[in-house]
């Protein structure tokens, strides 16, 4: 099997990339070569059983997805995107990178004639408050975002190819990913990961909403989890409906300062402090906060058991199972 | 006033400039002039009192966007659009009229830079079965034909740029118009109108779908109205949420055939005699029937009284009062 994952040196696409190469297969086929491009040189995996070769290209120039495609891969993961603050501050580059670059993709599909499985992150941003608690999967798309506008408009395609027969795509909206390992993006959302990295990383951090704030997040390594679940879907029982909410958690500031507290103790959990930032505050304020996502549970998708967990998860995968002292 | 309207040759265009033509205001302002663009050179009104200029071009290509907005309109209709059966048998042109040619326009008027009032006319097809009974105004967008995922699309990116404050987008759902007058169109709800129109003007009509299929419908006149009614909303009390489902009627093919017993004879009725067609029942099927539009009926926005009124209002717009014998 070949895979291609667009946006493949970005975070998510880096914990895909180590869990097929830990696993070898997907959907119960051995995976061949795993083609990762973005606009920044990916990382390859040490010890991958599988070729890999790296594109450092930008989607959205002309012919560059038709080159992607042409060796009729038969997974696409399509993750690469400008992040929702940037989106928001560079209106031309977010419609052009999320909107215009996936709409070449599924162009170039469509002219390589392969019908592959097209697996999508979309995002929780295409909805727009107020809303209903939780939110159905019936709930409307009114993005307060261009971000949010633009993953929108991608899902109503991936949905329109698919039905016409040109693609077989699956859009999911992924939670807010937490705990981001690394350093921080231009996501608005980065400050609900970088509350827990950087006080697990001994460094103080700033909250820039106050901790009644909610969020419906999920780990990374459930992200990658989802991802692999949505290749080995069965087009004709998702239906035509093919953009789903993910399984997540809704968790305040509070209770997510009290998971820190709990699994990594006072000292850690004291070096939050908050300051209120009007620009994120503004954005978080549309953001939705709960989910009810009974289509992908009963897909079989499954998500971290508890807050607990993720900080967990992150002390394990990311920090060597080792908390700053 | 300077008003622009694109698609200003088709049926809904023309409903829209006689009206204007007849009251020579518009928000309680005078009517200087009206550009009327169309792929097909648009009938210029007689006797109106403003300044008519008609423009034969295709939205889409380079650079008309540009030309038509450089005259800072202060309200663009932006009714050109490719009809659903078109846009389902032509994929390409479907998308490149309906979704380019909007975005086109959208970012021209974000070059022009004066921010019009943008009265959009979308279409009930952005929704796709199945479906609440009736369909409230927050119900998801999963449309089921190209058409409706382009007008879904527009939509998202007419809040967009309306949010950046780029325009002032309003989206209008149209129900099905029912009856339009002259020659059938491509589209794929053209008989709902032929069911009636024919046998008013003594010809034999076929209903391809069964009689208990139900549909939301509204006239021309309506139509007119709602287009003149948006120009005039105030943005701030529309708030975000810019695309409405107009008020209409939820009528069987049972309900109207016995709406044109009722009002134009028995002889009239007897011709329409039925042929099911498994291409239009199909698409048919996915259509929604029946809403609760509460935000366009607060907003002011009216529609007919009652299917037997469609019916008059086309006898006394299109038949000069008179059915043919």
């Amino acid at each position: 099997m070949d895979i291609l994952i667009t946006g493949g040196g970005g975070m998510i696409g880096r914990k895909l990339v180590e869990r097929l190469a830990r696993e070898g297969t997907l959907n119960g086929e051995k995976i061949d070569r795993v083609t990762l491009q973005d606009v920044v040189e990916p990382t390859v995996p040490p010890d991958a059983p599988f070729a890999v070769e790296t594109r450092t290209t930008d989607l959205s120039d002309p012919g560059e997805a038709d080159n992607l495609v042409s060796g009729h891969p038969q997974v696409i993961y399509h993750l690469a995107a400008v992040v929702s603050g940037e989106a928001e501050t560079d209106f031309d580059k977010g419609y052009r990178v999320n909107l215009t670059g996936t709409w070449n993709l599924l162009e170039a599909v469509r002219r390589a004639g392969n019908v592959p499985r097209l697996v999508f992150t979309s995002s929780i941003a295409v909805y727009g408050a107020p809303f209903p608690e939780p939110i159905p999967d019936d709930f409307f798309h009114q993005p307060l975002t261009s971000y949010g506008a633009q993953k929108a408009c991608c899902e109503l395609l991936l949905s329109d190819y698919t039905r016409k027969g040109f693609v077989d795509g699956i859009g999911i909206r992924l939670p807010t990913i937490c705990i981001r390992p690394g350093k921080p993006n231009k996501a608005a959302s980065g400050f609900f990961s970088g509350i827990m990295r950087e006080p697990l990383a001994g460094i103080e951090a700033v909250c820039p909403v106050d901790d009644t704030v909610r969020h419906w997040v999920a780990s990374p390594r459930a992200a990658a989890g989802f991802l692999v679940h949505a290749a080995g879907l069965d087009g004709e029982e998702v239906g035509p409906r093919r953009n789903l909410n993910m399984p997540g958690h809704c968790v305040s500031i509070r209770e997510m300062l009290d998971s820190l507290r709990r699994v990594a103790g006072d000292k850690v959990a004291d070096r939050v402090r908050f300051e209120p930032d009007p620009f994120i505050s503004r954005i978080v304020a549309g953001w939705p906060q709960n989910f009810d996502p009974q289509k992908s549970v009963e897909l079989g998708f499954t998500t971290d058991p508890d807050f607990d967990s993720i900080i967990r998860v992150h002390i394990e995968d990311e920090l060597g199972g080792r908390i700053a002292d």
